[in-house]
């Protein structure tokens, strides 16, 4: 990953998350996230109107299938400022220990609404990046 | 879908469209995209380096495995604010035909910066909703 994508990662504040489950069905979902320069971690922070936060369906496809796709990208009605960022990766879901805490941390530095919310109660998406594509204006 | 998530489709500018391979990866992309009230349409644009824009990853994705989801949201630093909508579907690629001519009109409609690319010349994806999911305020 060059500098300038990895600028480009930290600056932005919202990414989108494709997962799939065992029979081929995409989900994608808009997501907040942090970096740590090496993987990104996301909250799981909705309460399911039933049920636990691993019911989730995001949360249940990456349990059966880690494959994931994220992608952060800028609209621009001017087309030559578009660009985005491809990330091929695997999840897993966290619920406790260091790395959990140090996504919290992050988290909560990069995202003040964070502050006030039980995330370190919840679980964490954790995304290991495999390989990058980057296309347009970064 | 209701009178308000007709119009949140509408005043989209950019929607974010996940496949996946017949082994279960997930691909993302933003899109832009046209609705006709049922049906939404996608043109692939992008001049692949080697090969026609059937060999697209995205196209490949669709022609082995149709379902798809496309979520359309908003984001905003208040929180209160923040809404989506997702659309699980089933996506096919046309080629020429009396659909294909509707759907180059309708996007040449809402982008004025396809008036001038050779979008009628190329593939379009048709998706075709089957459920929704609204969440937040859209």
């Amino acid at each position: 990953m060059t500098k300038k994508e990895k600028a480009f990662i930290r600056s932005s504040r919202v990414a989108h998350l494709a997962t799939a489950d065992k029979k081929g069905q995409p989900l994608v979902i808009p997501i907040c996230f942090a970096f740590d320069g090496r993987e990104l971690y996301s909250a799981v922070d909705e309460k399911p109107k039933k049920g636990s936060p691993l019911s989730l369906k995001r949360v249940r496809n990456i349990r059966v299938n880690p494959p994931v796709c994220i992608v952060i990208d800028r609209y621009d009605e001017d087309w030559r400022k578009l660009g985005y960022l491809l990330i091929m990766g695997k999840a897993r879901v966290m619920l406790r220990g260091e790395t959990h805490k140090k996504a919290v941390t992050l988290l909560r530095k990069k995202y003040s609404q964070y502050r006030e919310m039980a995330i370190h109660e919840r679980p964490i998406i954790r995304i290991t990046p495999g390989h990058f594509k980057s296309w347009g204006s970064l």
